[in-house]
């Protein structure tokens, strides 16, 4: 991630989809080619050479790519869609996600994303911080940052979601579930239409559901972890994007497995949210597959 | 783990279990001194300080422990189990456990126990290697160590499970399942009454059963892990000694996790195995308190 | 790591140094048990149980603790001192370490430590920050942490360091730097009096001295890695904390590798920190005995 | 890592080297494209988009490969060399490594390989083992593998490289050296002309030379590691290829951290060898690009 310069808004990020065929580098890199561009990334991955599905991200730099825009994507438009029937999305690089937080009482994955949005270490703008309660309003606000406290009465979840909805609809590119403690309902993640990321305080598909650190003591497990998914309707049950996992003895209390969680957790949610900003996670059916450079 | 010499010949393990109250580390280290023993290392714990079971493991050096057994044996029961009203194990170190390792087809862990073995890594005595297969006889006999082919018929295992309680009965100390892909009855863990360990190729809780790589690969987990327990009546529930994972990609197909998942095994199984031959772990219900050492 | 109840208040650590001989931890508890204390943790290490050095540290409840202070102390110094010729430390947890901060311009390790300390996750009150930059000061206020820019003139340190002396002497237990880009005098030490706590952005004994991350770079490593040790005359020789790395590819760049490693840095300072102030690091020469617990 | 089947005898390997510029990845894949080949695998990586080295390695299945390869070569000459000014290499993966271990008296690293190469987990065909001791030779021809024992005079070190030359000349085209404790002069190396992979006992550049346990030991380091590296006339000065670190504490003597070490260092050397045979290494001057794959 290294400093911004004019230069930079002139690059660009192309993924293509689909199904596997020979010709799609050759047809990309040419078509690039073709523009003065420079591939500076390229990743590509292929479930399987005869007939399986194709992912391919490139980044690169093209003398005045936002002008050439309109060009570029007819061009893409005849090659990809229909010259090779797969699908692709270009990004301009000097365009960040605008994102939305939720979060409840906890701040760690929250502060942290602030810090790391502060510090230049995300390509993101954190357009609102939304939280169930008034607490963290200040810590918030402190770094510039609306915060909306929307109550949630878990017998009429509706009026609190269409108060998100109208809060979100048409300014966020990207809702960032910073240990939120609420159910979304499927309804309302139809009606955003933006990916939800969140954090789940455990090494998936192990301790569905609430209080994972409690399990994770009973059960006496060696090592402890946290995952980061897309929500969908199913409840902990959205591609993974990111996990890790640390060592814990018989010694930790589910206190201290909850205080040295939060250290996965926040660190997992952060690179989840940097790889999805940079157009580095692609969904496959019920997996992810991450193009995860350098980080 | 250093050399062995006359002096160690003459180290001690006292494993004390029982419900915490004030006075027992005095108690225990009064009676080792008035023996005069010198603690080498003392490992305790207590679930909770007031009313919570507490564990201790103690490893002192004391000069002909062997001729006075039978002192320090009553001293104990005198102290501790009429006085303190907890129950103790004294264990020699130089008496190494006494195992069976069972196998089918698969080599890796196998291969990694006996070899570990015979550098001096593990403090114990291979005295037989059991398989319902005859495909890994060449390699352990190299070892020098017996190998008894026991097929089983899974329309009846009763046949197998007699023949294995003939060969382990009053023969071995512990059971290893080096990856044997057979179910064991609770009969036969009854029957032959020594721990049996068994290592399981996915993070436990998360899946249970057969094929967990398949399983980690339709799921797109990003770490793969594997567990090594005391195996009980149910399948995947025995407390867990040991655990590890390592990251994974969308690249990897099912076959690279297994095969990059069984260095994970081997490791794994290797540490769960020198704790419990160096009497590191003591069982507490369903989970297990693991004075790890330095290793 | 639980919430302090008036119990806690009479919660006593014992630390005991010295050559090993038999008997010492019998002494020890038994001297413990005569004032009616239950351990609730206990650790020790010798470097050599015939003639090594013994270190010992153990945690216990004791009735009234505070009122018999002075008779405790007085049953050591005759027990110990006196009885077995070692040193011993006896420190009441219900004190927490008045720390001093110094950063620079990075903020990572300094807003982690003010955060950590904010969640009770840290057992220390951070009485000051002091910078030579004025930078971080509202970041740092907004804690409500008193924050003093002492600015340093590398012809003339003597003045900061006066000004620093004057800050310190008598009001803290511990200063830790949080990349604290100036060197200390060894004259500054001796002055302060007080432990010293550096965070070294490389695994030491590599890249040693300035810009660690480039030389990594240059090197063209797989892992980089950050160190915890106190401070002494010698630059980055100091007794060693704590280290932890992380994989790193081809593709970081030196900025890339900066960004990374903070993300350790800020995790090895703090369990540093965490485990001095809990009492748990005992230096040994040139090296430390850390009983670590269970973080 | 799939199974070979026929179609797999098709598959090549093409990797790329040179300054960086515009339209390599298209001048490339449209060539590959028009001899029909399907690119399954492509990674590439530049220093520096403007003016910097890039590097490419393609993975592509190719009907008839083995029958068209002049035809290929001619016009990657064309393209490539004369066409960009870079450099190429193509590699049939149907032809693996020939590859010598050379050890001495440590077994681990060796037995490791072999086991792994009997797996068919490393591309690779072991032809022979050459030591400077005879204790290996059971345990290596146990698996049909050729021993050569060269005795190495420290007096005369000629005689041994002459030897050594013999051997190797012709018959292989990578060189492990498997905990091998003999220096090889910079004249040896240019003699046999294929590369050299050593595995250091320390993660370079801390402790290099001899005896980095006891170093690691004496300067209380909380991680060992260990390195793999393709050897340069300048002892453990070489490009590396992988690393990796576990934790230690102060409780581990020097036989500890040789016996743990251990367990890394063959795992390091086991994935540095891997993705050597699989083309997975470029080396970059000092450091080296290694598109580690899922591994």
């Amino acid at each position: 991630m290294s400093t911004r310069t004019d230069a930079q808004a002139e690059i660009g990020r192309l993924l293509v989809c689909g199904e596997d065929r020979p010709g799609i580098v050759a047809t990309v890199s040419t078509l690039l080619s073709e523009f003065d561009a420079n591939i500076i990334a390229l990743d590509q991955y292929s479930t399987d050479p005869e007939g399986g599905r194709f992912f391919q991200r490139t980044e690169f730099h093209m003398p005045h790519l936002s002008a050439r825009l309109d060009d570029v994507k007819d061009a893409l438009d005849k090659a990809i869609t229909r010259g090779l029937g797969m699908t692709w999305e270009l990004i301009e690089r000097k365009t960040p996600k605008r994102v939305a937080i939720f979060a409840s009482k906890s701040d760690h994955c929250l502060l942290d994303l602030l810090w790391r949005c502060r510090r230049g270490d995300l390509s993101m703008h954190i357009s609102m911080v939304v939280s169930n309660h008034p607490d963290l309003s200040r810590d918030v606000r402190q770094f510039g940052i609306p915060y909306f406290h929307v109550p949630v009465d878990k017998h009429d979840r509706a009026t609190a979601e269409n108060r998100h909805v109208e809060l979100l609809c048409g300014n966020v590119d990207l809702v960032v579930l910073a240990r939120y403690m609420q159910v979304l309902s499927g309804d309302f993640l139809d009606r955003i239409g933006v990916p939800v990321i969140n954090i789940h305080h455990s090494f998936l598909p192990a301790f569905i559901g609430a209080g994972p650190y409690q399990k994770a003591k009973d059960r006496g497990v060696k090592l402890i972890g946290a995952t980061a998914h897309y929500v969908t309707e199913d409840l902990d049950e959205g591609p993974i994007i990111e996990q890790d996992a640390i060592r814990v003895t018989h010694k930790a209390t589910t206190a201290d497995l909850t205080r040295r969680g939060a250290d996965v957790e926040r660190q997992v949610l952060a690179r989840a949210v940097a790889w999805h900003c940079d157009d580095r996670v692609i969904r496959d059916g019920r997996t992810t597959v991450v193009f995860s450079g350098n980080t």
